[in-house]
C-alpha cells in the first residue's frame, strides 16, 4: 500500500455521528408522514444505464451526469482516429464507447423507468416515496453539492385532485413536526399560466414568458418588463401581464379576480379546459376544507409561480421558509407524461420533494433540533481497573437489556480521560462504582449536563435512565 | 426525449415496497443493536478519490473499482499517441487522465480515511457503524451483485478485548432478534494460526498454509494435503497440521489441547507473545462469562478459520447459519494498521460486518419475516362517489391523527377495483360507509385477511386499528 494524503472529492461530504443523527431525525419525520398517507418506499440502483438517463434532463443535464467507465479494457473500441480527428467532437464520439452507465441524477426518471418496467405487476394508482442520494457534476458552491439526498413522493395512475390536496397536508405535517411555523406554501397551476399567456394576445413564446415571470422575485417588475421587451413582447402585453399579476386578497378573491380578467381578455371561452387551472385550484381548496385544514394562512395562490414548466402540466407547489434567507425547501407538481419517454404514454401523476440539506440548515439556524436528535450513547460506565471492569459487565448487560444505549470505557484510563470521552461524544450520563459505592452495593450516576450526582441502586439507575 | 426501452444495469436491483420494508426491518435491528452498544452512525460519500481507493484492495480490487469519468472534456489530456502506441498499456496510461474518482468499494477504507482526516477532533476510542451500499465491477451471479449494502461496526483506538467480547454479544443479539437460532459463531486468532505455522517447522510460506487451510470445508483433508504438498510443504508438516486441527471438545478443552501441542512442538516459548492468540481468546471468553453470556453453545473455537489474513492481526470471527445452505452472514476481526496507508500508523481496531442480502435470504427461506415487516398502508377508505368522498375526508384525518397509515381511494371506481388495489398493496383493512352505515353514522370495517366484517363507530374503528 502506498501512503496517500487522504481527501474527499469536492462537492461531497462526510457526515459524522451528530450530523447523521440530526439528518435521520428529519428523514424519520418525512418517512413517517409519507407512510401515514399511504406512500410506500421504493429504492432504485445508484447505477443507471445512460440510455435511461440521457436526454431526460435537457442538454445541460446531460453534461451534468456523472458517467461511469466501462470495466475492464474500456478503450477497446476507441481508435487513435477518434482522437486525432480534430473536429472538436472527440468527446462526443468517444463517450458512448467508454461509458454505458451513469449515476442517478434525480429520483423521478428512475421512478418512471421502474413504473414502466413493472407495469404488469404494480397496482395503480401507485403511490411511492423514495429517499436516496443523487449526483450532479455541477460546480460546487455554498449549499450546492455534487452528492445530495432527495426525498420524493409521487402517485401515478390517477387524475384525482385529492392527491394535490394531500400534498399540501403532507407539506404542512412535515414542517409542523419539524417545528417550522413561519412558512408559505405557494400554489399555482400550469393552466393559469397558459390563461395569462393567452390574455396577453398570444405574442412571443410561452416559455419566454414563464422564464421572465419566474424572475419576478429576483429582478422586480422593471427587470421583468425589460426582459419581456427583449424577448419580443409588446409594452401593452407587459402592462396586461402586471395587471393580471396584481390580484390581491384571499385564495378565493385572487381566483375570482383572475377569472374576471381572463373573461374580458382574449382567453377563449369555448373550450371546456379554458379555466381548468382555476377550477382545479378551487377543487384542491375544497378538498382541504373538507379535511378541516386549519392552515390556510400558510397557503398562497401565486399566479407568478412557474417552476420547471417543460415537465409540469397541472398544479405546481413550492415552499418557502419565511424567517430564513434560503430558497425553497420543497416543491412539486402534476405531470401528464412522465413515462412517455419509456414508451408508456398517458400516465398522469403528481409528486413533490423535500430538500433535506435546506431543511437541515433551517432547523440549525432557528435552533429547532431537539436535544435528543444528536444523541448517541446515553450512559458511559466508568472503568477503574480490571476487577471493577469485570464487576461492571453484568451492570452493562442490565442497562442494555432495558434498552439503554450504554458502553463501558474499554480501558482503565484516568477518570478525567473517560469524562472527556463522554463529553466529546455527547453522552449525557456517567455511571461510577468506586470503593465507597461498592461497599454500599450502589452506584454514582452523574448527569454531565447539570453536574448533578445521585447515589442509586442499579434498579434505580435503570429507572432514571430508561 | 427519445423513447428508450428501459432496463437496469446487470448486477443492480430495484427494491419495491415490500422488499424495502423487509430490508428496513433487518437494518433497524442491526442499527438498534449497534447503537445500544455505543456505536454511532457515520456516512461517507459514494464518490471517493481514486488516490484513496487504489492500492488498498490488491490488484484484483483495483480492477473491480468502478471509475467515474471526469466531467466536461474528459479527453483533454489524452493524445492519439496514448492509443496508437500498441504496447498493451493504453488503458493503464489513459485511466489516470480520464478518471480521478471512483465508487466506494467497501466501508473500511473510507472509515480509515475519515479517521485520519478527522483525527484532531474525534474522541478515541472511536466507535462507529456504517450502513451504506458499495459497488464492485464483479461478474454478477446468483447472490453476487455489483451494488449491495454493507453494515459495518468498528472501534479504533483501543486494544481492549472487551470489544471482541461485545462483538460476539452484538452478533448474538442481532441474530436472536431476527429469530435465527441455529447458528455458529466461529472464532479464531491470527496468533493461533501463527503458532500452527510455527509448529509445522517453518516450511513453505505462511500465506500458502492459510489459503490451503481456508479450503478445508470445501475440499476436505485429502484436498488440503494435496495442495500443501504442491505448495512445498512436507508430508510430515501436513500430518502435524491435521494433528493440531484435530482438537476437540469445549472452547477451553480445545485451547488447552492446542497449548499443550504447541509446547511440545517447535513454537518458541521465549517471547511474551508466544501464546498471545490463545491467551486473548481466553480473555474474550472470560469477558463473555462476566456478561452472563448464555449462548456458548453457539460459539465455536475453530483453529482452521483463516479469513482475509493480509488485513487481520488478532481475533477473527465468522457466522454461519446452520440450517440454511449459504456462506457466512457476518464476519470480522482485529487489525493493527488500518490507517497506516493514510499516514497514521499504530491505530489498533476491531470490526465486523453483516451481509444484509444473505440475512434477507435466510429469513425468507426460514419464513422468519414477521407479518408486519412488509406492511404499508393499514386501512384503505373506500370511495363511493363525490359526496361520499367529501364525507370521508374528516374520517381520514382522524385515522391519520391517531397514527394509522390510511388512504382514501382517489377515484370513485368500482368497489371490486378498490378491493383489488388493497389486496395488491397488502393493505389489511378496508373501511366503507355505504347508505346503510351512513344512516347509522357508522362504518363497516373489513379485515381482508380473515374476511371478518364489523359495523363500528369511528372511535371504535380507531381503537380497532391503532
Amino acid at each position: 500500500m502506498s501512503i496517500s494524503k487522504p481527501s474527499i472529492p469536492k462537492g461531497t461530504r462526510d457526515f459524522g455521528p451528530a450530523v447523521v443523527a440530526r439528518r435521520n431525525y428529519i428523514f424519520g419525520i418525512i418517512r413517517r408522514t409519507f407512510e401515514k398517507f399511504g406512500y410506500a418506499p421504493l429504492e432504485t440502483p445508484t447505477l443507471e444505464n445512460l440510455s435511461v438517463l440521457t436526454g431526460k434532463y435537457g442538454d445541460e443535464g446531460d453534461q451534468l451526469l456523472f458517467k461511469v467507465l466501462n470495466s475492464g479494457d474500456f478503450l477497446k473500441d476507441v481508435t487513435a482516429d477518434d482522437l486525432a480527428n480534430e473536429d472538436g467532437k472527440a468527446t462526443r464520439r468517444v463517450l458512448p464507447k467508454v461509458a454505458e452507465k451513469g449515476l442517478r441524477y434525480d429520483l423521478t426518471v428512475p421512478f418512471a423507468r421502474y413504473v414502466v418496467m413493472n407495469r404488469g405487476t404494480l397496482v395503480f394508482p401507485f403511490k411511492r416515496y423514495q429517499i436516496q442520494p443523487v449526483w450532479r457534476a455541477d460546480r460546487p458552491q455554498r449549499g450546492r453539492y455534487r452528492e445530495f439526498y432527495q426525498c420524493d413522493a409521487d402517485v401515478v395512475g390517477t387524475d384525482s385532485l385529492l392527491c394535490e390536496a394531500e400534498i399540501v397536508l403532507m407539506m404542512c405535517e412535515v414542517l409542523n413536526a419539524l417545528g417550522l411555523t413561519d412558512f408559505t406554501i405557494k400554489i399555482n397551476h400550469r393552466g393559469v399560466l397558459r390563461n395569462i399567456y393567452q390574455a396577453l394576445g398570444d405574442e412571443g413564446r410561452e416559455s419566454d414568458l414563464f422564464v421572465a415571470i419566474d424572475k419576478l422575485d429576483k429582478i422586480g417588475r422593471d427587470g421583468v418588463t425589460k426582459e419581456l421587451l427583449e424577448r419580443g413582447f409588446s409594452t401593452l402585453a407587459s402592462e396586461r401581464l402586471f395587471a393580471l399579476l396584481a390580484v390581491e386578497g384571499s385564495f378565493t378573491e385572487k381566483r375570482q379576480q383572475l377569472q374576471a380578467a381572463f373573461g374580458t381578455a382574449t382567453v377563449p371561452t369555448d373550450s371546456p379546459d379554458s379555466y381548468k387551472g382555476l377550477q382545479e385550484l378551487r377543487q384542491v381548496v375544497d378538498f382541504l376544507s373538507g379535511f378541516g385544514f386549519e392552515q390556510f394562512q400558510n397557503l398562497e395562490f401565486d399566479p407568478t409561480l412557474a417552476r420547471g414548466l417543460s415537465y409540469y402540466t397541472g398544479c405546481i407547489f413550492e415552499i418557502k421558509i419565511n424567517n430564513v434567507n434560503m430558497g425553497s425547501v420543497s416543491g412539486g407538481g402534476r405531470y401528464d407524461n412522465l413515462t412517455g419517454a419509456f414508451g408508456l404514454p398517458g400516465v398522469s401523476g403528481v409528486g413533490f420533494s423535500f430538500g433535506v440539506d435546506r431543511l437541515y440548515d433551517c432547523l440549525e439556524e432557528l435552533n429547532l433540533f431537539p436535544e435528543g436528535a444528536a444523541a448517541t450513547t446515553r450512559c458511559l460506565v466508568a472503568n477503574f481497573d480490571a476487577s471493577s471492569m469485570a464487576a461492571m459487565l453484568p451492570v452493562l448487560r442490565e442497562l442494555r437489556a432495558a434498552g439503554i444505549a450504554s458502553e463501558l470505557y474499554p480501558d482503565a484510563a484516568k477518570l478525567a480521560k473517560q469524562f472527556k470521552y463522554a463529553d466529546g461524544k455527547g453522552i449525557a450520563y456517567v455511571l461510577l462504582q468506586g470503593p465507597e459505592e461498592l461497599v454500599l452495593n450502589k452506584f454514582k450516576l452523574k448527569n454531565l449536563r447539570t453536574g448533578q450526582e445521585q447515589t442509586l441502586t442499579l434498579s434505580e439507575v435503570v429507572a432514571a435512565l430508561a
